[in-house]
Formats: C-alpha cells, structure tokens, sequence
C-alpha cells in the first residue's frame, strides 16, 4: 500500500530493509486481546448514569427501508463503515441516590452469544442485579426485555419492579394478538412473554399511561413507531436532563442523515419516522442531551441539524466522571 | 425547562406531581463515581494496540491562532463544547507479539493531577511498565514525554529503549539552544531533559534520522512542524495499518474544519499548518486509519474530507477485540 506520496520518502526507502536497531531480547509480553469492560459514567446533575453494553449484532441494510439502496451504501462508505454494520444493544443504570434504576435489560440469553453481557458489565460498574429496584423498558422487543430473565426463566433482577406502558404490554402479552400475528413474528411476542414472566408472576410487572412521573425525576414520553407503546424516559436532576430514547435509531449512519428511513421491525412505519423526525428536531433545537440503545456505545451525545444534509449524532467524549 | 411542544404533553402534567408507583423499599445502593479504566483494545492485523489515556486538560482557545475567535467559539458551539474544551491525552501500546512497544508517555507528574495516568491504565489492560521494550517519542513536549520518569526522576520503563528523532534530540537536549530560548519556554527544555536523564545515563536514548523501519513493521514518518523533529509512526501488520500521528491535532472540534488553525506551542508554525492539511488529504484519500494524542480517547479513527467546510473526525465505534 502506498501511503504518502513518493517526494515525502527518502530515497533510501526502497532499498533498506534491514533495521535501524536491534530488538530487544526480553520475553515476549502475551497479547492480552481483551476489551475494556463495557460500562461508562455520566452525571446528570445529581444522577449517576451508568452506560452497559449488552453486546453488538450485525444489522443488514436490507432491512432499512424508505432510501434507495445506493444511497445507504454511499452514507455507509462515507463514514467508513459496511454492510452489514456492527450495531450495539445499550442500557442504561441511573442511581438517581435513592433508586437504583435499568433502562431495558439487553438481549439475555435469547439472541445468541454477541450479546447477554449486560449483567457482567453491571457488575463491572461496581452493581448487583438484586440492588436494582426497577427496571424501565423502552419497548418488548427481545434485546431490551430478553436480559429480564436467565437461561432458566427466573428473574435476574430479584428486587425490581419491571415498567412498561399499557399499550406495550397489552400488544405483545397479548395470546389474542400474538394469534392473529404472521407466523414469522410469533417469535417476538413469545420472547416478550417469557421475560415478563416471573414478574407477571410476582406481580412486579406495573403497567402505565399517560406521561407523568414514574419515579422521582424520571418520566415517560411517549414515542410510539417503532413498537405499539415505545417511550423514551426523560431524567431531570439539577437542571439538567438525559432523554434516554430507546429505539429511535437503529443505524446511526443512515438515519441521522437520512430520519425518513425505517426498518423492517418499525410495527407503525409512518408513526417510527415521525417520531423519529420530531425528537431530532427538538432535540437538536433544545440541545438536549440524549441517548439510544443502539447509538454506538457508550451512546450519549447530542443531536445536530444539518438543513438539507439531515442530522448528525454527536458524541460526548470519554472523561473522568462529572 | 421546556423540552418538548406543548401538544407532545399531556394536559395533566402541569398538575401531577404525585407519583404513580411509590419507590421500593431496599436499602439504597451508593453511587459508585468511579470512571471505567482508560484503555481501549483494537486490532491492526496482527498488531495488538491498547488506547492508553493519560488524562485531560482544558484547552483555552486564546492559544489557538489563524483562525478568528467568534469562527472558533462558533465550531465549538456547534458541536456542542465549551471554551475551554477539555482535550485528552492519548498514548498508544502496540504489542507487535515479538515487541512491546508504547508511543509517549503521557505527562507523568509534570503537568498536573489531571494527568499522569497512563502506567494505572497500562497496569488495567494487562501489563507491566518493565514488559515495554521500546518507547517511540513523537516529539519532547513534557506531555509526551514527562511519564518516562517518576517523580524521583527514575525511568518508569527500565527495560526499553527511547527514540526519538535526532532532530528532536539536538533542538530540545541542546543546552545552547535552551539558553538561547525565551525565558517562558525554557521549562519545556528542562521537562525534556529531566525526562530522559535516567534513559541517556544508561545509554538507552537511541536517536534515528530518515524513514527507515525502527522495529518490524514500524516505521518513522517526519511531520515535523509543531516541533523540529516531530515524528508520527505508521504500524503495518497482515495488510492493515495504523499511523499514530502525534500532535497533528490538539483541538478537533476546530482543526478538522478548520486545518489551518494552529497552536501556539507549534515552533514552526507554517509547517505545522501545512503538515496538518497534507495528513488530512492523504488520510482522507487512503481512508488510512489513524490516531493522535489530543483526539477524543480512544482517538482512533478516520479522516473524511467534506469540501468547503474541511474535514470531519470519524472515530471507531466501541466494540469486541477484532
């Protein structure tokens, strides 16, 4: 590979091969050929938001829907990525001091071993699974519910009561709906039905309407599309506030530019774009600090408008807890 | 706050404050504060590189030169950053599986309690100071170079040798130049010598000229201009590559679109401006992968050119060790 022009190297470039120096004769260090754990701190005011990566799947461009599949091939060079892309699955620990509080629970065990790294990178973070006193789902897709419970059906957050809006829970937990859906997406609604199910059980699952606040500084908003009940949750402490979007976005290289684009799993296709549209916009006007489940991790940032270009996600950068 | 159109809320916010559900009663978990270590893994074919951060200082933009200040203050409020901006300091370890290889030091106890952490992060990704055979310097500046002593001017990495380029040496080590300086800068010259002091007393502080291959599959690249003999690294392993290109970069949210902008540490600073734009063009052509110290940790990433309004900074996203 040539990587700079041929004025900028010495002359002597192509004939030297031998070394300046000698190697040094030490053992060899083994490479270690580990990551970082996956965990990230935030403060918003007097909240400590903890990112945890559940892991990373491969998201195929053919299921992106609405722009033409040059375009979202060229978005996708652009910004030195392929297809497919490698997309994280995100949730989101906030100790608001007194609560310790989940936002989805990642894949578990049920979408193969990419992802389910959700507790271990809780634990990480300095967390138990039995601290968490309630888990906020974004929606009942199986990597945001799927961690809810282990390998055998139990609950992997003991303590917790498990939240989700009304019209969520009545969609996918429903045996009646679940029946008149296609064959090819029984599956989603029979993973929904297996992780809500010990809480079901205990009776710790607490259905809601409406947008007020759930828990102190915690509040639903309601931003149905991509499933029938999808809410985001706005945190506010402080004067400041983290509006933690769930589903939003599911490749960011495509629909921050590109917001008319939809996937195949968006239940309301018009509704998901919608919304879509509208919380880039008011976020990016409002300058409002958000993060998704599938923005690259540790997916906090902002949105920024772009006029005709569309928007592009900004990240925050990686700094000693504030 | 309002964070979102009056229509998006339902009418009974304004009157609710009573919460829906009342908190668990567990005994609360305390706020961990503690940042996830600094190091990031990733792979350049067979090439094991650990992102190592050292900490971050805050970057006023009075010293950043030819470009206005109302320009400057408004790239940053674009994307969405303060004056000052707080701006990392990167080191990079390679682990070639023959050599272990680390490029700067970081600042050591030189600059302050904001840095100085990159033995800790070292240490957290699995090594040991005394593993590393080789300490690449791309230039003398007491942040680069400072963590090569402790704070009884012993050498941190006892068993590697130092290089760095004989440019660099002569200007920096020269006690003629030194007092030729202004009274200002003198520190710097100090701060670079009492970091390679112990390094030259046991003959280990190696000086190279050209662009020959110092190690297999590392090679020199000059890019001085921030300093005389300012030098990136270019690491080639199993057809991937990587150029550790130094301080090309100290402010990204205005360098990328703006290249012309300099700093006032840039001793030349013509060919610190024209170095950087060459870098950019060629990064941006080759879709070369790159690093730097002052880029957002991990800072690694790609160079995308976007016309008229520069270039822009395309970081890796965070993922498994590949």
């Amino acid at each position: 590979m040539k990587l700079f022009p041929r004025w900028w190297q010495p002359a002597v470039l192509g004939l030297a091969t031998a070394l300046l120096f000698v190697p040094a004769a030490q053992a060899e260090a083994p490479q270690q050929k580990t990551q970082v754990p996956g965990y990230y701190r935030h403060m918003v005011g007097g909240f400590e938001v903890t990112a945890l990566y559940d892991g990373q799947i491969e998201l195929d461009t053919k299921i992106l829907k609405q722009t033409p599949t040059e375009q979202i091939q060229r978005l996708l060079a652009d910004m030195f990525r392929n297809n497919p892309t490698p997309t994280a699955v995100n949730t989101f620990l906030v100790n608001t001091g007194s609560q310790l509080v989940l936002i989805d629970t990642g894949a578990g065990r049920m979408f193969g071993n990419s992802l389910g790294n959700v507790v271990a990178n809780l634990r990480a973070a300095g967390y138990a699974p039995e601290q968490v006193d309630a888990v906020l789902l974004t929606h009942l897709h199986g990597d945001h519910v799927g961690g809810a419970v282990d390998a055998e059906g139990k609950a992997v957050f003991p303590n917790a009561q498990l939240f989700v809006a009304k019209k969520e829970a009545d969609y996918w937990l429903s045996q009646e709906t679940m029946a008149k859906a296609p064959q090819e997406v029984q599956g989603f609604f029979k993973m929904a039905q297996n992780a809500v199910a010990p809480y079901v059980a205990s009776g710790k699952l607490k259905t809601f309407e409406g947008e007020q606040e759930l828990l102190p500084g915690i509040r639903p908003v309601n931003t149905r599309g991509h499933t029938p009940g999808h809410t985001s949750y706005l945190f506010e402490s402080g004067g400041r506030s983290l509006l933690v979007w769930g589903d939003i976005v599911h490749n960011a290289y495509v629909q921050f530019p590109r917001p008319d684009t939809t996937i195949e799993f968006d239940i309301d296709q018009k509704a998901a774009a919608a919304t879509r549209k509208r919380l880039f916009e008011n976020a990016a006007r409002q300058k409002l600090t958000v993060t998704g489940m599938h923005l690259p991790f540790p997916g906090i940032g902002n949105v920024r408008s772009e006029g005709k270009a569309g928007y592009r996600w900004v990240p925050i950068d990686y700094g000693p807890v504030r």
